[in-house]
């Protein structure tokens, strides 16, 4: 049941993104024909003023730290290559002894998304937990230099800034080992309601489920989204995630999640079924929106009773695949936020992910809203909003 | 007078690194005909038991935090292309707000040489100092992964772990701004006496000739260095430092220094002449063997009155020259420790030099020991000394 589109004239599926005042229109063209979906029914957005920024997301303030490992290195530690592991401080220093020489770099998976965003061009927000430490400096630094509005202020007591250990294997996968530390403290005071109702998007980290009180703080961020029209989008994040919280999940998608992205172990198993064909059936019903990443298979997408699959960007060698889920989010809410079709949403999707598994590291070296262009996928913004630097 | 060398038949110079017990033999050909050259002919090596460790290093603990940068904004910061600059903690913020998304790699001049030559299959360790803060902590586990001996005692008070922000031009180029922090605050009392009796050779970073008392700790492991018989080595480390220090650094030379390792600009500066060939007549009465690094035009070794000129490695894109010099020592210092001939030292320098301006950050990311071999370079060590992890 997944069509195959070729080529840029199949529109299909529409998003109202709270977009009536800020001229978001998505035009559906369904067989030819022109076609209204509304996509929400039940929750009409209000009338909104103007808002300033694209994408703000919610989710866990870590610093990456990477190395190239060997395979037989994991199996060694005990580790399930290409899944993230929570640990506490004790196994992530035992992790750490083990690893070899590493680099630091800023990552957690929707302060990446966001970090893309900003690197598209678009306007982007932050809101997770630092510790007033040196990691915290580093997390904050590289940001907001990359464009992206970060204010949630750091804690002064209790555990550090976050560290995940990313074990990279020859073949370019990823193990992940997230020692949450400072990130599991975000409390729903964090949670600036200006900035939710100055967003066309809010997008939550599924990873912070697990902290109590971040979890809290999710629930008031999608609370206040309903409150003041911004649509809400959720990444699943992992399987394990998923095997944690999938009742949760559900809930929280039906209290009003509008976009949903997930990868097919991560969709199949929120539903407990064998096939994707399967849970893309049962998504459809749930969410507006659901993108759905199959790694070097590309995407699909699903709205309504539309379903879209779009090729994967070519890569020339994937070194590092951490942050591929992360930049193909903010590719596609970028792609939302502009009011493009959905295609073109998982292109800047798949574009923003190839660049980021070229490297190591999770963030894009170089600006995305160029490559975009040459692409031929996304108009320059005029003026040119900063977009995320060089960095290395 | 810098006589061009081809092949690998040109044996010059000899170098006494306190190798008798050790079985380090230079044989040095003059025009084909065997001799020997005295070449510390006031200072011969008293008997040493033999010794465990190729190379120890005195230097700066630091952290790089490097990001790619355009030409115009170094005009726009007042920096200086090409140089290190010595900035206070307000400068530091200031230059770390103007740059962009970096990424943390631990550095230090000679921190990485050391590193350099644990990859090579060398036995190293390393004296500096940090603060027991996370940075001091990212700086102790990369060495260590590394393979190098580090147990320094991080400091518990005073000034952060140092760090030094690099702006990486698109050419390749990188421009320095250290803030010294703790590295400072290393001490006579830190220079381990056990472990510099227990080295072949000693170097020094002409970088820490900046902070008073770590001044002292330098001259306190020349003189170590003089009674347990190891061979001492410098390197100028800037021409700016040379600015700052030319007398006190010919004292320094005389006082016991065989090995000095400076690029063409520093040399000249230390004897305050105009020319290459003028300085390398100059340096050759006061060490042993002198290494004159010339960037892409490879290096010129001076021994008594041999001069021996050695091409650059090739290398396919310079990517960030962070550590070309570091790396080069490090390759100079392993081919010493080996008891293998002048313009193999500087063969190997060039190779590791290579590797390293090849990606960003100052350390291998690749084994240098296999690529020396390849190279035909170096013997491999049998059963494997711990070589440095394969980094990312």
């Amino acid at each position: 049941m997944v069509a195959k589109a070729h080529g840029t004239a199949v529109l299909v599926g529409q998003l109202e993104v709270g977009g009536r005042a800020a001229g978001l229109e998505h035009p559906v063209m369904l067989s030819g024909r022109p076609t209204t979906v509304q996509c929400v029914p039940d929750t009409p957005p209000p009338a909104r003023q103007a808002v300033g920024i694209d994408v703000v997301a919610v989710g866990s303030a870590i610093v990456d730290v990477l190395a190239e490992t060997e395979d037989q290195v994991l199996g060694r530690l005990g580790l399930v290559k290409g899944t993230m592991a929570l640990v506490d401080s004790a196994s992530a220093d035992r992790l750490y002894r083990a690893m070899g020489p590493a680099v630091e770099a800023s990552g957690g998976s929707a302060a990446n998304t966001v970090a893309g965003v900003a690197s598209l061009g678009g306007s982007a927000a932050f809101i997770g937990r630092v510790r007033d430490d040196q990691l915290g400096a580093v997390f904050a630094h590289d940001l907001r230099a990359a464009g992206v509005r970060f204010t949630t202020p750091a804690a002064t007591s209790g555990p550090a800034t976050a560290r995940c250990l990313i074990f990279v294997t020859p073949d370019g996968e990823r193990t992940m080992n997230t020692h949450l530390g400072a990130a599991a403290c975000l409390e729903p005071e964090d949670i600036d309601a200006g900035l939710i109702a100055d967003s066309r998007l809010v997008y939550l980290e599924g990873y912070l489920w697990d902290p109590p009180q971040a979890k809290q703080a999710l629930r008031r961020t999608v609370a206040l989204a309903r409150e003041t029209g911004a649509e809400v989008a959720l990444t699943l994040s992992d399987p394990f995630c998923v095997e944690r919280h999938r009742e949760e999940f559900l809930e929280l998608i039906d209290s009003g999640v509008g976009v949903l992205f997930a990868n097919a172990v991560e969709l199949t198993s929120l539903f407990q079924v064998g096939g994707l064909d399967q849970a893309l059936g049962l998504v459809s019903s749930r969410c507006s929106v659901a993108a759905v990443t199959r790694g070097p298979a590309g995407s699909v997408v699903v709205a309504g009773d539309q379903v879209l699959a779009v090729d994967a960007h070519p890569v020339e060698r994937v070194v590092d695949t951490t942050g591929a889920g992360d930049l193909y989010a903010a590719g596609f809410l970028l792609g939302l936020a502009r009011g493009v079709a959905l295609e073109r949403c998982a292109q800047l999707g798949g574009l923003a992910a190839a660049e980021v598994i070229g490297h190591l590291g999770a963030r894009p070296l170089v600006p995305l809203e160029a490559l975009a262009a040459e692409a031929g996928l996304l108009e320059p913004t005029a003026g040119g909003r900063r977009a995320a630097g060089r960095g290395p």
